[in-house]
């Protein structure tokens, strides 16, 4: 069982559109405007550092995140992947996974950053269009228990 | 021996001023107004995602994180510690490590979001007062070789 804080949104919730739960954690995609490729790697307990972690649960946490990196790689072909846990909003462990192309809105900015162009609504529907093959491979990663590396 | 890459600002330079360095990483602390506990964990090779890394190595790499991370939290007492891995400028796998306050100019938002306030110098210094005790407990800890867990 998680440990949950009252009034954490992240321990009511799951935070977004739910592509794997596991004990530990789950993987959820993010409805958010000009970046269709964006998903959260969510610790289950109701901890606000990654260092609250044991090295065992460090590894199985990144090694989520990592998943869904090379899912977001393979099969979207992004410029850059962004990994971040911040936290400030809430301290409940969520790692922000989020796919970043030289089209989007914020490219090369932090997607927290200004904003560089208009949004180009026909790419991030051909991004949208392929996400069920992502969810997928999340799955089957994360089913298998390896995490993939880059060759 | 690392993998470099022409004309990549993290191979041609430590990126910071050094902290610590081992055969596979780095931990630089940064300059950078308004965020006096604002460090880097850059891995030493010119690789662009975390999933690149081998197990061992995203082992090694992340708890040099925690490294950093714990000493933050142990010295500075913030409110939060900021982890990002974004890349979008310089694809070098480097980890921002960042001690962020309720009094900084972007507290709860991103260090690249909408500042919120003015600077604050005097806990600013009193911050930066405290770097030498904080650097001297990233190398304790990175010279023991075992990562800190939050108690």
């Amino acid at each position: 069982m998680s440990k949950s804080s009252f009034g954490c949104a992240l321990c009511a919730q799951d935070g977004g559109d739910l592509v794997w739960r596991s004990d530990k954690l789950r993987v959820v995609h993010v409805e958010e405007d000009g970046f269709p490729g964006y998903y959260r790697v969510i610790w289950n307990a109701h901890v606000a550092e990654l260092s609250a972690l044991s090295p065992e649960e460090r590894a199985e946490c990144m090694g989520a995140v990592v998943c869904v990196e090379r899912s977001l790689m393979e099969h979207l072909k992004p410029a850059k992947v962004n990994l971040a846990a911040l936290g400030n909003q809430v301290p409940h462990l969520h790692w922000h996974v989020i796919a970043r192309f030289d089209w989007d809105t914020h490219f090369p900015n932090a997607i927290w950053g200004e904003p560089q162009r208009p949004r180009d609504h026909d790419r991030e529907a051909a991004v949208g269009a392929l996400l069920d093959v992502v969810n997928a491979q999340i799955r089957g990663y994360l089913a298998k228990g390896e995490t993939p590396q880059e060759k």
